[in-house]
């Protein structure tokens, strides 16, 4: 193990963590809140503690696999370990578990809150809390190597690590330039909803902050209705960004490139948008006698329906009042997710879809026993390793699943609270259902419970096995 | 297609079901009930229709697996059907929505029951739904290979469909008598049980009834509170009978051809009866202080684990008071389910270990990528067709799953009722909690909804493909 090149890496998290409060820190002066020492302090913890851990460069910058996967798991726990400590320090969040669980949740764009009262924040911590999802979202490592040029070519195994989807291509032939471009197209789509949002005459905190959380597909609003009490037209300015943040980035690289053709025939995006349009529909006439308005029913549909399939969290009705199909459709969106390769969390769309079509290939087999077929996404046959992957990386989820609900059923809340706690924290989302629906929050669980959840938000952004490997004894035992 | 071989096969099916009705018939003369004469009515209609169907010997008796598929989805279709006929006739279940659910729920091993007062049903029609968990336990295609010398060498078509579990093996080379020497040891156990619940000194209707339920790991009882009136030695007799019938039936011929040691080294029983004694310790500390006694609290968390593994659906207690905890312990051991080649339901142990397994190895990829591993089952490497056709079968599962739940869920009642309505039916258990909780019955549901769970039954009895090909337009359409 390069535990050398482990401690080296941590060091540059550390220092980029430093950077990432320095803007909480000018919204403070802008705002002169006191609270902007807790953040000063913060960023010179970070940057000290950072520091001295890149002071001794390591002999071997070579990484396998396996260091890969620990740098990726630690990099996400140290950053919500000293993310969370202007919480505790400015006395907002007193517990340190707390405070980890809200920043957890903030930079693995999950945007489950325990805080009862979010209007009482001051503007800094507000801001921060919204920025870790812009950061956490296209990727902290993806942001790293595009600064840096950490290790060479082994940094793929970072990507791979921390990129969503089952099989991560590269954009461009370097990762570098690859992480790069990424950066500059979400760069570019932020800054659109921003201005689209402005011209619709939101606040600029609150746009800023809802564009953050957009585009992170994180959910941590700055009002304790979520999106409520926003215009209508705001809200559906939110719900297309939402949508456009859950797909995949390749096909904004194609559409950049001039590629309309190749980007439209992309059948993960396409199967995304059909299964959104056929969600708000039958949710729109599912809940249609609670509004006795179309228009009104269609706009809240299509707004949970991009909301939660995006993985994102915001809300703009208490969805947890609404029928059991309604609901029951919501559950099965927070498994599914969002695309690959996009900010969104969940199993995504493409696992989903190979998944349907094995089980098709299955059938088939059974009908003709003797036609060898193999199953093919977007005119391609898929390699049989990326099946496998795709397979492995389900039981590895209900493994998880299963386990952290165990746990967290010693809270002894009701059935519904349970599933759906670890249904949006491991699929990234945020609000459930029951005692976590989106009018309530996660303050109820014990400190236990919340680290369990905790663990699931890192585990759910990283894919599980970066985590489930750090977390394994195999991995540290010498051999 | 075969259709002349098809409709022989359910021919004989039929004549088979007309034979299965005699003994409640002879129930009906020794209490003489008049509800005897839709026995005999039934049993005539049977006999008659199957006789038709089998007058005409196909030229073709050569059967391939897509016939073998169809045939036995149809056979247990239409003993569902042609059995609910006595309940419709006598009025005791009026709507044959209703009959078909009970008798399906028979025949499947699944005791879930619309009844809201079992009690008022005469003994020939109590005995009758209990005897078709007996039939329905080992399988009935198999009871009929085990008679009659169907087709030769396609018969092993038919009882792959039929039993349960990732690999059918044959016990001994010609697949009429491994299915002569299954039904034996059925009748060898079921024979033990009777007798012993007997010396315990239980009337002997209910003995009867109750071993048919325990031997199919059924689950329908004779009484209103299912089992939870009878003595605490009864209690624990069929508690150990439940899960020695959730153990695959390979041990027992093994412990009869005396290869004791090879029984023991069985990695699914061991992990089966692991899985159960570390659920029920759980269990009884979670439960210890609603009883404030050890050995009560043992008692019924031992039942209720063996009920559940099991899929039998018996209970003792209401168990959907329990706390959190143990009703979700319960919950997931509804999905895992009993061993392969057992009388019980579920996903089956064997293929939770395999996946278990696959995880693992996956994470050993992870760290050492040019190492290649393969999953070992008792020290045999596992196909890798096998290890891909537990991943679809799963894949299968959770399709028919959440397709199943978003249909009832159209009855609006609380996820949890729906949720485990679905999981108690697709692994053929019974009960379920809250609105279907063992204190409950289905009958609270809309027709739809009970033919969603009818199909759900069926489709879970024979491990999905069979049904999943019945319905699928490809099957039958010409090429």
């Amino acid at each position: 193990m390069n535990y050398w090149m482990i401690a080296y890496s941590l060091g540059w998290i550390l220092n980029f963590e430093a950077l990432f409060l320095l803007p909480a820190l000018v919204v403070a002066l802008i705002y002169k809140e006191s609270a902007g020492m807790v953040i000063l302090v913060t960023a010179a913890i970070c940057a000290s503690a950072g520091t001295v851990l890149i002071l001794r460069k390591p002999k071997r910058m070579k990484i396998f696999a396996r260091e890969g996967f620990i740098i990726t798991a630690l990099s996400w726990i140290t950053l919500s370990v000293f993310g969370a400590i202007p919480f505790v320090l400015s006395g907002y969040i007193p517990h340190m578990v707390d405070a980890i669980f809200e920043v957890a949740s903030g930079f693995t764009t999950t945007g489950a809150s325990i805080l009862t009262d979010v209007e009482a924040l001051p503007h800094c911590l507000l801001f921060w809390r919204s920025f870790t999802h812009w950061v956490g979202g296209m990727g902290v490592l993806v942001f790293v190597i595009a600064i840096l040029p950490l290790a060479g070519v082994s940094n793929m195994y970072l990507m791979k690590a921390e990129s969503p989807g089952p099989s991560v291509k590269k954009l461009v032939p370097t990762v570098r330039s690859s992480a790069m471009m990424l950066y500059s197209l979400y760069l570019f789509i932020t800054a659109c909803e921003f201005l689209i949002l402005i011209i619709a005459r939101m606040p600029a905190f609150d746009a800023l902050t809802l564009t953050f959380g957009t585009a992170g597909t994180g959910g941590f609003g700055v009002l304790n209705d979520s999106l409520g009490s926003y215009t209508i037209l705001q809200q559906v300015i939110v719900t297309v960004f939402m949508i456009l943040f859950g797909v995949n980035f390749n096909v904004y690289y194609l559409i950049y490139k001039r590629k309309i053709k190749d980007a439209l025939k992309n059948s993960e995006v396409v199967t995304y948008l059909s299964i959104i349009t056929v969600s708000i529909v039958m949710i729109t006439i599912n809940i249609y006698h609670l509004y006795g308005h179309f228009g009104l029913a269609l706009k809240d549909a299509a707004f949970q329906v991009g909301s939660i399939i995006t993985t994102t969290g915001f809300s703009t009705t208490d969805f947890n009042l609404w029928p059991s199909f309604a609901k029951t459709v919501l559950v099965m969106l927070m498994f599914i997710g969002a695309c690959a390769g996009s900010t969104g969390g969940g199993i995504k769309v493409s696992r989903v879809v190979m998944l349907f079509k094995t089980v098709l290939k299955e059938q088939d087999y059974y009908l003709h026993p003797n036609n060898v077929r193999r199953v093919k996404v977007d005119g391609k046959q898929v390699e049989h390793t990326v099946i496998r992957s795709v397979n492995v990386f389900i039981m590895a989820y209900i493994l998880v699943f299963c386990g952290s609900l165990l746990l967290i059923t010693l809270d002894n809340f009701d059935l519904v609270t349970n599933f759906t706690a670890v249904a949006a924290t491991l699929n990234n989302i945020g609000p459930g259902l029951s005692l976590v629906g989106p009018a309530a929050n996660y303050s109820i669980f014990s400190p236990f419970a919340k680290a369990v959840l905790t663990f699931d938000m890192i585990a759910g952004r990283l894919e599980l096995f970066p985590v489930l490997i750090l977390f394994s004894w195999k991995t540290w035992r010498n051999r």
